[in-house]
């Protein structure tokens, strides 16, 4: 291999996609129990609203719209990216606040050493390097055990005010006319994030290494979240590419990234995408560990696996998806299947209790690895190597051996303060979403279910964000804490920057929407917002308020492009003289200038007034 | 208005999309208690499974699938397309064997006589008008009445050949390694198809003077059919633009398509659409009687309205979407609301209502409608005028009020054996979807429920096909018979010719996926058989059988553009020494070489034979 070949392109580097989104500004919101959190959130500014009645014209204030923010440092202008540098370690003064982790003198991963060692990828390495920390002997540095200790971490005080979106201002911004919402939303609490984590039904996946994150959460009584894959392969893709990737899903609101890359250079990747990444990063080990024994399944090893894990560790990452439950009785349930094992992991593990006939590795080693994760904080994701790829192999007897298993390993973990998530389907039809929900929880005691799609039918290659956006929407109201988005590529080939927009937004409509099903406080305050700011025809708000503002913009433009049209008081539907929102301001006026409530009016009667409206012309047009 | 804006334009007209869809071919399925009947259908080829065994390699044939087929003759290469001459009236010949209709001297209503006479719009007309027929006094021609004396029309018959699909011959194939489900699906018979419309559980949307559509039902024991909206507006699009949109909707899977044009030459836009289209056409008559009073809903009157219903019916559309419901007392009920009225014929009624103060005129004439209705076979689709335009109304007391009208209505319209399908929001969030379906059910005596969406929530302007896809494969689940699309454009500007296949796709996707979730006879056999083609990496088979083969290759090629590429045993994902798929044939050729069920080798222990696998190499790689 050749230095030429895998030099860092400072082009590409310096092209990473920075700037706030349209209207929007970056606002932090400072802590209580900590009062140097300064915890980011997005606030999306309103125009005025112009009100013609009988009285002649007035101004209506619209207050602005507060909204979670997964983009990090990258949307606020004031502060100076460059990716060669990564980006602020937030947490590293409360991590050193803790004394419980001690400064490594450097990498415990023998591969580790021997990549930053290698001269031929001097050019190609993150520059800043810092020395790696882990829990001192006999400590836990985890969220997990903080949490039943009953401590109240910054961690935990960051995620309740940033999951709270500053509802309560929003909710007490006087605007008449608006109907908010009942009452305001109940405000999650510190102690209720802390209560949520000891119990295992939240994570909070923050590993002591990767400073750099802002804190967030995952578990079915919060937002739902949800996470985007990113990775190069043998065929395609770059570092450049990588790190623009990731900044680009969390522009558009991914809440953790999957870094699972299975080409060249993983390990310098990798630490590019932890020094620049203001959300969890997520990777599937066994990935790299098969790509150190050049793809020969069966020459993995449990000595291979584990230093792969402290070297990804030590350099951050926030998740592992483990493969554990993959035990060897499980592997000939899958023989009958129509896709047999689709997971990457799952069959990778499976080719080797073949090979060996011995029991999956990671599920003999499971204490050991407990071990690992408690001394850097990262957080399982127990990984269901056995899920169905299609339809036909919806929950069948495999896939629920798997989960039963791991439900077995969530004991284990939580036995050592390990937080745990479990991952999930895959392809399954709607009527059999819910079983999948019920069974998880019951099995694996509420650890928070993380699921990919899943995917309603398989019927439509190049549409599966679609296909899968259904279920996912659907098993996120069921209690889905994380959706693991896919792709329109899924299947086909892999993302690029549009795919991972477009997966990205799908993701996003499905989590809002299953907030909405939860009832989840306060989630409808973004529509109400925006359907407010559609009735009254502001446009500009409409487009700013919607999840994406450039496409709304453009689609509205190609048909009517003129800058006057969106101050217009129609839209390209219908033509200027024929408007059903227009009409039914009409309505609305005309019960006002009655002076009668709706019931009233009806009450009342309208005789009398309805022939004088019809004098006054009975006509929107003339209040233009 | 000058003669030269409104000339047809030839060079488009013969750019209209022809041609079979790749690997597919036109079958017709012949009838047998009308033996004239030609149901057609959509063949899709698929290529040989090439076995690699310890036996040596061996060539397994693959069944051709057969699938519902919306696009008429334009996807059958044997038929000459002219649109300037309209598509075969193939059910010309059944209608005139009944004896019950008659060809009438002319045009009977007024303004389409008018329309007739002006020779400024002689080079915009369409050259082949037919007299209209219409029901001898005192018939009824309604596939209702028929149903409900015992009589099985060819209608009936050839709607139970084509919603079979000929599965019966697909499960009879034998092809050993596939698993196309544990048995043979129910046969839908004609009888079946009589029945469930006698019980107004179904309807055949298809008016005497359209004898050119391919027979289909809409009704919840049938699969789940969608619809496309095309139309002109005030601002943009012409006659041979919104033709191509109906052929070009029909060719991706629209099931009917409802000409919702507000703009200039409605009446010749219809006529074309109608002579060339092998779908059901589905109006909303009050459109255009709004354009007959410029736009002045207070200048609405019973006779302009009556005339358009007969003007339209005459000209072949097969339903009319009709706001009965709107009544005067409902109307203030709206102005609580966050978004007020959206549906456009809604609001015109509610104008009208307010300006007049009098009952709803659509509801005061209905048995009158029902008369004309009867007279051509035109379905009723009763419009819910007080819809919810966002998650904050739905279900709302407007809403409700609204559907109890429509169900009164429904009664009195099979009083006179009228077809009746009742029309859906909206914007409702997850939760609140059930009890839509459950409530329409019970008002409505169970006729069939034509839902918008419902959009599941309203902050993504730009992707509402999403938003709604979620919320329509979820209704079609609980019962809903036919989804009314929504397009990326929607709240933002008219659909082109992508957004129109976006929308078809996305609603197809929804329909199918509700299918599975029926369990809906044999839903399954595409799935199984392009997943089946996805597990043995027949690219060309999984392109073929999927929603659009055009963009899974191209998205496909994106990556691998090579030939070569798409008969690999790999994909892009993973690249050539890393695949779950390939892993998991191992599995299965494992368990077959131990010649042992996997059961079995469960049972017996698979050790002394893992050793043989892992002397033969234990991989994939040797057997290409």
């Amino acid at each position: 291999m050749q230095a030429k070949q895998i030099q860092v392109d400072d082009a590409r580097l310096s092209a990473i996609t920075c700037g706030p989104l349209p209207a929007s500004r970056k606002v932090y919101v400072p802590g209580t129990v900590h009062p140097f959190l300064r915890v980011p959130m997005r606030e999306i500014s309103q125009t005025v609203t112009q009100q013609q009645g009988a009285s002649g014209s007035r101004k209506i204030e619209n207050p602005p719209v507060t909204v979670y923010d997964t983009s990090g440092p990258y949307t606020d202008p004031a502060i100076r990216i460059d990716v060669r540098e990564g980006i602020a370690a937030l947490r590293r003064p409360w991590i050193d606040a803790r004394g419980d982790a001690e400064e490594l003198p450097g990498i415990s991963s023998h591969y580790g050493r021997l990549r930053l060692a290698d001269p031929h990828l001097d050019s190609l390495r993150f520059a800043h390097l810092r020395r790696p920390l882990r829990a001192k002997p006999g400590r836990n540095v985890t969220q997990m055990h903080y949490a039943r200790q009953g401590i109240v971490t910054p961690e935990m005080e960051f995620i309740a005010i940033r999951e709270n979106q500053r509802l309560e201002e929003l909710f007490s911004a006087q605007h008449p006319g608006n109907s908010w919402g009942a009452s305001t939303p109940k405000v999650i609490s510190p102690e209720f994030v802390r209560a949520e984590v000891a119990r295992g039904r939240a994570v909070i996946t923050a590993n002591i290494n990767h400073p750099e994150l802002e804190p967030m959460i995952i578990g079915r009584n919060f937002l739902v979240k949800i996470n985007a894959n990113i990775g190069n392969s043998a065929v395609t893709s770059t570092i450049e590419e990588e790190v623009e990737k990731m900044v680009w899903a969390t522009r558009w609101g991914a809440d953790t990234v999957m870094d699972l890359s299975t080409g060249r250079n993983i390990h310098e990747t990798r630490e590019w995408i932890l020094r620049n990444s203001p959300v969890p990063i997520g990777t599937v080990p066994i990935y790299q560990a098969l790509e150190k024994v050049k793809g020969k399944a069966e020459e993995l090893t449990w000595e291979i696996f584990r230093d792969t894990l402290i070297e990804q560790a030590e350099q951050g990452v926030d998740y592992f998806t483990i493969h554990a439950g993959v035990r060897l009785r499980y592997v000939p349930l899958t023989a009958k299947r129509v896709t047999g094992i689709v997971s990457r992991g799952g069959s990778i593990l499976a080719k080797w209790c073949l090979a060996h006939h011995a029991e999956n590795f990671l599920y003999a080693h499971f204490e050991e690895i407990c071990d690992i994760m408690k001394a850097y904080d990262v957080t399982f994701s127990l990984g269901d190597g056995l899920r169905p790829g299609s339809i036909a192999d919806a929950n069948d007897e495999a896939q629920f051996a798997e989960l039963e298993t791991l439900g077995e390993l969530t004991k284990i973990a939580w036995k050592h303060d390990v937080q745990t998530m479990i991952e999930g389907p895959g392809h399954i039809p709607m009527h059999l979403i819910q079983v999948n929900m019920t069974k998880q929880l019951e099995t694996c005691g509420e650890a928070p279910f993380y699921t990919l799609g899943p995917l309603t039918t398989d019927i439509a290659p190049g549409y599966d964000h679609i296909t899968s956006a259904i279920g996912a929407a659907m098993i996120g109201w069921y209690g889905t804490a994380m959706l693991c988005y896919v792709t329109p590529k899924e299947h086909l080939g892999l993302p690029n920057r549009d795919d991972v927009k477009e997966g990205v937004i799908a993701y996003k409509i499905a989590a809002h929407a299953a907030d909405l099903a939860k009832g989840h406080p306060g989630a409808q305050a973004r529509d109400n917002a925006l359907s407010t700011a559609r009735f009254e025809f502001r446009w500009e708000d409409q487009f700013n308020l919607g999840l994406d503002p450039e496409r709304a913009r453009a689609f509205h433009d190609a048909t009517l492009p003129a800058d006057a049209a969106k101050v217009a008081h129609f839209c390209s539907m219908c033509g200027p003289h024929f408007c059903s929102m227009k009409i039914t301001e009409d309505v609305r006026e005309y019960a006002k200038e009655l002076g009668l409530t709706p019931e009233q009016a009806l009450e009342e009667g309208l005789e009398s007034k309805s022939d004088e409206f019809r004098r006054a012309g009975g006509n929107i047009y003339q209040r233009i």
